[in-house]
């Protein structure tokens, strides 16, 4: 059989870019509607994606009310999707820094149920600042302690999803016994940051679990994707990045006694599709005119922990002392350390860096015919850079329904994309196996 | 224009009597089948119901197997019937002793939003034992404790819910403004438990917050009540005391400057429905002979802080001594209370009492025609017991079916319930006024 590539769905609400919100393609509906999220799920399912994925970040943007903000709880939504699509994957994203490991894994035992089987986790550690003040602390919590933290959290959960296996379930109404309760039993996980009992009062979902998914780029983030994670997330402004990164990961998940292929890499990608070359560029041409680079300042800034790029000129090529030391940077110190790679090596200036991120914030982008657009994704997908792609769509609908209606058939027609769902779990759409339910989970004491 | 009464339907899975699940009128469907769900939340909407109610505990039963338990989470399950209904409202409940107060006023303000206006959250302060031990606790917070944290997170999350007014949302494209940031401000919320920064980033919903619903009877739960319910679910085995609950919160909300009809009271019911008294009261004992003794002894146990009734007979009547001393049962000291009352008033045996409880869990319960059921709930309503009810079907669905297409339409034809939805929101329906979104939360530092 062909290898075959995979599709997400990477859904904002008006779209990617961050001029999006005020383009007269983007959506009228407002942010907090279920029908625009309705109709992408949609699209995204009759195109025969793998899932649509929601992002999530637990913090109010501080950018003077210039961007779009303020959109839907990932969770709930998800659940809502759930009853309004049959088949594609439902991908939420949620904290390990600031989450109930009880709660959590009721929440997405209860979306796998919901969806049969639909459901997958993004596992993140909310590196946003301020998020700690939201959760009643004091600072936020430090970038290896939410590495620390995120190794219990899952295990925590992961023990939950297995203390209560549907297997239990005997429903005899004759002899008057609903659960065999020898088959239930406590997860009794303690760990130093997290403790929880068990079992957990929801039986395991047709899945087992969620898919896991993971985005880290970090030295921690790497080595706790190759240990947990069936789906990574990445964000690559160029092929060469997404290679190497695509050999380490699958390279370190053998040390963890698993298989290379126990896990589809997903590079971001934005494309802005036209009818010709011209046409496309004019997409970005008209989205960068509606952006201000006050908002792309701020979002540079919080990259690299904060640091004030006022005293920059606009618009003359960037020298590296033009950045702080990455090495300062703790939170996103992958990405920062690749903006500042990309803007020497293209000769930016800081206006271009800021219209490159402002497309997808420094994941790839792509410009061109649908031709074009598919020729770029066969080629990351043979040459050891991807497994299939988060497509990003720089404004939402209008580039969503182009790449599903041009793009799609052409990979399709190359092979290398399904004709249609072969299975009905979003591990199943990911080619992952099953999970073994009956293997103890063994860091529960 | 008459004061007509409220409705909500409050759904078990295969309903309320712990023998219903084998019940061979009971619905054949999975715990964990969403259509399930669906199927008696469309019943109750064609009946026009105020709302669909369902309950929660955070811990698995621990009763040999012998009930049915493990169903999905409310706020997961409730976001997906939003998605498939359109006019009932939806009631959670949530803890204010297990949840995380920004997560909370997200996933809930996500709800209202999904639900176009038609969420209630009921506040509940979690009172089984070993809940405590499932978020990582040595021990259960302590009933006085649960309360003074329950004031707190409330405050906390209402603060969070006036935060990001909706009206902060300009999106004008011309101008390049998407939010008016100086209506978005910090909830800045800092209690002695609680702390939460904000502001949200959800905008207020449609009913600015879901309806605040409570069901505490001790002492320390009606002056919570008091303070913030807008409707009341209450347990009572006779009309006496739920008169006399009714006129004492409805008292006492007046010291919070609140007017009577502030609060909505609804006693639970749980009728069994025949097309004659005797086929009425078959239902029951065909119930009772599906349950066991050591399931209503250990539930027994439970409210009454794990005392052990197995020296008590169960076939020779009660008496005084064989209960604990109700001042020592700390977690439910008001149904404890009210179950003496009753096994010595009407000389029940334990088997007797247990039988009672099997039904409904210290609810009412009715037994009749559907003109017999219409009566009781006529005479309650006009008797200062109740101002609807909170409605408690012993078999799903069967039992809430000639509920919906029996009784209703009797109550209907009396005028004491509407015809058709008035307006859009739970709030509405409920009808309670509109919250004051712009009066500044007192209680924020």
């Amino acid at each position: 059989m062909t290898r075959k590539m995979h599709f997400n769905l990477f859904l904002m609400p008006r779209g990617h870019h961050e001029g999006a919100w005020r383009h007269p393609d983007s959506t009228r509906r407002a942010l907090t509607d279920l029908e625009l999220y309705v109709e992408a799920a949609r699209i995204a399912e009759a195109a025969k994606f793998d899932a649509i994925f929601l992002a999530d970040v637990l913090v109010a943007p501080n950018n003077g009310g210039l961007v779009a903000s303020g959109a839907l709880e990932p969770i709930t939504l998800l659940s809502a999707l759930a009853a309004r699509t049959s088949q594609i994957g439902l991908i939420g994203t949620a904290s390990t820094t600031y989450s109930l490991p009880f709660t959590h894994a009721r929440q997405f035992a209860s979306l796998d149920h919901l969806s049969g089987g639909r459901a997958g986790w993004n596992i993140v550690t909310s590196w946003a600042p301020q998020a700690g003040a939201n959760y009643g602390l004091e600072q936020d919590v430090a970038h290896g302690d939410r590495y620390a933290l995120a190794e219990e959290f899952v295990e925590a959960v992961d023990a939950l999803w297995r203390s209560f296996p549907v297997e239990a379930i005997l429903d005899d109404r004759d002899a008057g016994q609903y659960l065999d309760p020898a088959r239930v039993q406590p997860a009794n996980y303690r760990g130093t940051h997290f403790r929880t009992h068990g079992p957990l009062n929801v039986p395991s979902s047709p899945q087992g679990r969620p898919v896991y998914v993971q985005a880290g780029q970090s030295e921690s983030g790497r080595a706790f994707a190759a240990r947990w994670a069936e789906a990574i997330f990445t964000a690559h402004l160029v092929k060469e990045t997404a290679q190497s990164f695509y050999s380490d990961v699958k390279g370190r998940a053998t040390t963890f006694g698993r298989r290379p292929q126990d896990i589809v890499v997903l590079p971001g990608i934005s494309a802005a599709i036209g009818s010709t070359t011209h046409e496309a560029k004019q997409v970005w041409e008209e989205l960068d005119a509606l952006t201000s680079p006050q908002v792309g300042l701020a979002r540079l800034a919080a990259r690299f922990g904060g640091h004030d790029f006022s005293g920059v000129p606009l618009d003359r090529p960037l020298t590296r002392v033009d950045f702080p030391d990455p090495a300062q940077v703790e939170a996103s110190r992958s990405r920062a350390t690749g903006y500042i790679d990309v803007a020497l090596k293209e000769g930016l200036t800081l206006r271009q860096l800021l219209q490159k991120l402002a497309g997808a914030r420094g994941h790839f982008t792509a410009t061109g015919t649908p031709e074009q657009v598919a020729d770029i994704i066969e080629d990351w997908f043979h040459s050891g850079a991807a497994d299939g792609f988060n497509v990003m769509p720089p404004i939402v609908h209008k580039q969503f329904e182009l790449f599903a209606a041009e793009v799609v058939p052409i990979l399709r027609k190359r092979g290398l994309f399904r004709d249609d769902y072969e299975g009905t779990t979003l591990r199943s759409h990911f080619g992952l196996n099953s999970i073994q339910q009956d293997i103890p989970f063994a860091h529960s004491a």
